[in-house]
């Protein structure tokens, strides 16, 4: 059996197994942003997934995966972005406990959330170390299960399936973008650009202030981020040991965006297609704007992440 | 043949006509928003339609109503709002001349909206007989025929596709909900659920600030604004002699609401169904929120009117 092949199986089977627990997502088009890049463009919309963001897909397959023994027992994980909303919302689809580890000063509307899906929110200390060792406290004391929010094949595997969904409708699309954070996303979606096999690249956008993934791809080792900022919060996060290699082997580029090419692309998507997304969103078409020359004419895929915005904080 | 039949066919003869020029827009959904409803809600997302609002559909309506003859010589309107971006994109569409009379200190950015569908622009001073007076002038000078916003049947016709469609896919409403300005919505909406005949009702949404539709109704005569304002600028106008009396026959009830009310519901249409629109869209789920115990488990429709929305000016 040829390696697509065996790819191809594990994600429609993925597909299949997560399917009753997520939305299929629409794709919308646009003249005018057509107009604007010079090419198709063709986006698909994970912002109208479940709890928001395509996040949902990873943290069912995931669940899903355990045995009726692990799942009796509960699954763990530190977040307090997406995921943290998806595990939750996923463990209470499956009838599974979630135990959501996050930093005492998480914001309150973040933890509610989290509460409103039915999960156990766990607060810590505010340091990565606090995190981890609570997070392994609940693993050791109740048995349950660690889902790490992007270094996970099964996580992977589900957030490929965006991209799958995408390439079956749009089977002829030259080039396909999504963001990069902690890599879930863009490996995933290289996986299923392999598996349909009709050679469509896959470009991740990063933001300039928060570039370890770009170096990460110079350098061949994964680098840290150096403490900057940015408005892309969900992408706050590094490259993983499983996610990593998968992105070096069958990653176009990784273009990076400033911020007011972020709130730019934001703006556009806010405008033309009249959806709400949240900025870490908007990077993917920012990094085909800023190289559009590269891809004239041509039909292109967008993965539009999440729509979970703060309306009180919007950069307009 | 019964009425329900003469109108049942003008309204699918209409449909059929504008079918190429509009888009057949999604109805969305929401778990949250039926917990919160108490109801099982239906969106019907105008906000997508081509320009961005339901206006659309009425303006080509109303242009391919024309003879051969009076198109070649183009239609002219006055309007600073959505229905002169409507009546542009549809002469565009169409091939035919628009002139859109606005006044001189409409924002730069309405009037580039015009002019990038191809509409001529022609200025005048900023009062309501200036607009009148210049648009009777180019129906003298040029022939133009005069389009107006909401008062006519064509426009009205068109405007009542949006609620055919969706009693077409959800023929067990028992409510709809639009807003209501210079009353073309409402009274299509009213003719589409009359020509469907499943006894669906039409309940109007309108800003309690510019509740000149709903003192109307009271008095059985057409009131006018005293001079108020709203968040919902698209509600600014007021209703006329073709549309008022199809409104008085038809509707179920006009239920005010307040500003507070409706930048409440514009956020939840935002945070929840992850769409951007215009703040007279919301005004109808306000409404229906405002009065949700008489809705209880019932089928509901909602017109989600449209999204043109300046990012810089949100109430969040």
């Amino acid at each position: 059996m040829h390696q697509e092949d065996t790819l191809f199986t594990a994600l429609t089977q993925t597909h299949a197994r997560i399917k009753p627990y997520i939305h299929h997502t629409p794709v919308l088009t646009s003249h005018l942003l057509n107009e604007l890049a010079g090419a198709t463009l063709y986006f698909k919309c994970e912002n109208f997934q479940r709890m928001g963001a395509f996040k949902m897909r990873g943290a069912v397959n995931a669940i899903m995966q355990l045995s009726a023994e692990q799942q009796r027992q509960g699954v763990v994980t530190h977040s307090s972005g997406n995921f943290a909303q998806a595990l939750a919302l996923a463990a209470q689809s499956l009838g599974v406990t979630a135990y959501i580890v996050m930093p005492s000063n998480a914001p309150r509307v973040k933890k509610e959330a989290v509460l409103a899906y039915g999960g156990q929110v766990i607060e810590c200390e505010p340091t990565l170390s606090a995190r981890e060792q609570t997070a392994q406290q609940l693993v050791a004391e109740r048995g349950a299960t660690f889902i790490h929010p992007s270094n996970d094949l099964h996580v992977i595997l589900g957030q490929g399936t965006a991209a799958l969904e995408l390439l079956t409708e749009q089977p002829d699309l030259t080039y396909l973008f999504t963001p990069v954070g902690g890599g879930g996303l863009v490996a995933g979606t290289i996986l299923a650009a392999q598996a349909c096999g009709r050679n469509c690249r896959i470009v991740a956008g990063e933001p300039a202030t928060m570039d370890d993934a770009y170096r990460s791809l110079q350098a061949g080792r994964i680098e840290s981020n150096a403490g900057g900022d940015t408005i892309a919060d969900g992408l706050k996060t590094q490259l993983g040991d499983i996610n990593f290699p998968l992105i070096q082997r069958g990653i176009d580029a990784i273009i990076l965006v400033s911020e007011d090419e972020i709130i730019a692309a934001m703006r556009l998507i806010w405008e033309r297609l009249k959806i709400v997304v949240e900025a870490s969103s908007a990077v993917a078409l920012a990094a085909l704007l800023k190289n559009k020359a590269s891809y004239a004419g041509q039909p292109v895929g967008v993965i539009l992440s999440g729509g979970n915005v703060d309306l009180g904080k919007l950069p307009f």
